[in-house]
């Protein structure tokens, strides 16, 4: 399959560019003003291509908590998010269908899904976020959120002798499931790969991170992980390891250019500079630590020590939408609370950058996709500079970046293959997603957690907070 | 013109309750189950009814500069801002038509205009903007942006001697301009009213504030200014009163329950206290003031000292969107990062009271409208809660505020009359719009600020930052 897109924009240098772009099969075959068309030709006028993002952390079954769990910070969220969550792997399936195409309809062309596993039906799980994505189309890298500790060791202890029990599954368990995982789907050629991807050290052995390096090592998987997300995280780390999480991460042989770290709120200037020596990624979550309070990534003091910095919009139930630009926005502009001197803040052009070849890069695959580049995959989104919400005309970048785009992706191609066409999803039917979302759930505003009562007491009283009130209902 | 909304989802207390809601003329006339129909029957359901939000600050002709000012603080911003100000009032009508339609399809039905207008042709802007309002349908706080003072007299001296030069008009000849605006387009009964809106006290003489107070409480007119957005204007009021910005407000009697003031940064504990005993209203606009990085105004603590506090946009130059619930939602999670006790953060049905009742409170309006009570304005928004962006069904409000809605207004009403039917507007054509917005325009990525060159050494050395280089090009 070949196509050409016509009198297309294109950003060059601090401008912009009016040409053609030639794809054959999954790459760009070239790109300049008044090429032949080869294959179907595109009406390219009065539009912008761009690479096409990533989002480069998300949890998709998230999905279907979004907007009922209220604003409290991760610990007391998680609990209730873990207390309610889908066991059906049709579930799994529908949203990781929605996360897709949300992402899609928002710029992006790959998605990270840090996939919460339903216990018992794991493998089922990962089967039916992998037809997901495949059915919509989008690059996926499935990243199985694995475990080996209990829930509430995730909580520092404050000194106390706590007894977390077992977790449910032994750690090699999860390592053969992980291997299974990988047997059956990893899957490079039709665009879904396997992540290694322990959730963090809050929740994960030694041993499990070894295993996970083990097979990131044997079969060439990227590894993905949280870090840092909270202060509570942060000193937990300090009980666990004596250092700081980055060290030890460092120790065991964790972060490589093929890593990737979601939140990385809490690191210090030291752990920085391990960040930049090991070449991993920093991936943020803006709004997402924003709605849960973990506080604001030092996203500034990375991209000065050289990190590579990614964006991702985290999963649904804390943020809790999967729009891309949205992150992208508020991921940007934020930072200026955190450094008065505006020679430092992140530009609409420089925002662009980090959200595709920054999520590249992040993923090991800057050489492959990323950028608008002869050779390289066509993960291409053209947006529609007629759409209201982009106009009146100025700088159609810096518009997308820090205006509020609504429905402006008219076209998208992930590998060289059309999933948006005319700013409608190609490949599967959005109306009839629609109907089983709203089939399968009800509006149920007054819940109430049983886990986030039992954990709250002990929170607040670790994390210095006054009372033991729980502070919503 | 009567109508009665069916079967339609409302908040009651923390839960829901469907309903049939009939409206009369211009008021709500009941709120009940099993109503009789009075009018044209609207089917209401799978869908959400709640009062119009207030759209509490913005300047609408920034439109026509959106997306393109680089990142820069305020006093820079501003610089740029009006060296590129558009000079035609059609372009006037067209982006208050433009500010009315995106305000109204993300839940606003009220927006306060702080009017930037043309030298020159300041009744011709005010009637344009006038005109566009009434075209739309949407209700309008007209508020002329006035100053008697020029504009570099904004930046803080730092001790140094520093010759502005007079502004271009005379303060009585903008007082008289004011009066004249009174006269033509203080229409309360068709939804539009004057407010008298100095720009704040960094460009404005206490005599420019008196002339306003006067003619506010000669004619019952709302009074809106700027206050403390940035730290150079906390610098700036101390230079020039030798006491609080604030405090030195109060003493000329600008304060009261008629009385909304945008962005509210840099007030100080005992400054919060005159705004709570005058009873004044705070504007937040978040985005905006990450955007300019003016700082995060302490809203958690206004809330906890009894200060009304209501949501806008800002202009679109500094948002760079006038997306409603998008300025509602990161207003209301930002302030995780101020206060660590979750008990304090904003809950969503928080954030829509204060974006609507807030709203109308800070217009002193709260009897007339901000929520859905009998008897008060019908200015009502239904949401559809069948749109991607609403499903899965969760928690309706939670999702409304939290995630990132899109096309999910599918009707509105102004003072009883129809605004939105089927997510279109229904009184000016948007394509029309669109059209005359793309033709009076063209994509310039490159210009390039002679008043941010001759500003900028001089902000960079009052504020205490290195070097003296356009970090921007």
């Amino acid at each position: 399959m070949s196509f050409t897109i016509q009198n297309v924009l294109i950003s060059e240098g601090e401008g912009y560019r009016t040409v053609d772009v030639q794809i054959q099969d999954d790459r760009i075959l070239a790109i300049a003003p008044n090429l032949e068309v080869i294959g179907t030709a595109i009406d390219g006028t009065n539009k912008l291509l761009l690479p096409g993002f990533v989002n480069a952390h998300t949890h998709s079954s998230e999905m279907w908590q979004r907007g009922i769990i209220p604003p409290v910070p991760l610990e007391l969220w998680i609990a209730e998010l873990y207390e309610f969550t889908p066991l059906d792997p049709e579930q799994a399936y529908l949203s990781a269908v929605g996360t897709a195409i949300e992402t899609l309809l928002t710029g992006g062309t790959t998605v990270v899904d840090h996939l919460v596993l339903i216990p018992g039906k794991e493998i089922e799980t990962i089967e039916a976020a992998y037809r997901g994505y495949r059915d919509v189309g989008i690059r996926a890298f499935l990243a199985p959120l694995i475990q080996d500790e209990a829930l509430s060791a995730g909580i520092p202890t404050g000194g106390d002798e706590v007894n977390h029990g077992d977790y449910v599954r032994p750690t090699q368990a999860t390592l053969d499931l992980l291997q299974e995982a990988i047997n059956q789907f990893h899957r490079p050629d039709e665009r879904v790969e396997i992540m290694v991807a322990p959730t963090g050290i809050q929740l994960c052995s030694d041993a499990l991170f070894e295993g996970c390096i083990e097979l990131s090592d044997r079969y060439n998987l990227n590894r993905h992980a949280h870090l840092l997300e909270t202060k509570a995280q942060k000193l937990l780390a300090e009980e666990k390891y004596g250092c700081s999480a980055v060290q030890h991460l460092k120790e065991i042989g964790w972060l490589s250019e093929k890593t990737s770290l979601a939140h990385c709120v809490w690191l210090d200037d030291s752990d920085i500079q391990i960040m930049a020596e090991t070449r991993s990624t920093v991936v943020h979550n803006p709004l997402s630590n924003l709605r849960l309070g973990s506080g604001i990534a030092p996203i500034l003091k990375y991209r000065q020590a050289g990190v590579n910095v990614a964006f991702g919009c985290d999963g649904s139930a804390s943020n809790d939408s999967q729009d891309l630009l949205e992150a992208i926005k508020i991921g940007s502009i934020l930072h200026s609370v955190t450094d008065f001197d505006y020679h430092h803040w992140i530009t609409p052009r420089q925002s662009v950058e980090m959200a595709s070849l920054g999520g590249a890069t992040g993923l090991n695959r800057a050489d492959q996709f990323g950028s608008l580049t002869v050779g390289k995959k066509a993960d291409l989104v053209m947006y529609d500079l007629k759409s209201l919400s982009m106009l009146p005309r100025t700088d159609p970048i810096g518009l997308l970046i820090l205006g509020r785009p609504v429905n402006v992706v008219s076209h998208a191609w992930v590998n060289g293959k059309q999933v948006i066409s005319e700013h409608e999803i190609c490949n599967v039917n959005v109306d009839d997603l629609k109907e089983k979302l709203f089939d399968r759930s009800e509006w149920t505003p007054k819940r109430k957690s049983i886990a986030v009562a039992e954990t709250e007491a002990r929170y607040r009283s670790v994390m210095g907070l006054p009372g033991t009130t729980i502070g919503y209902s």
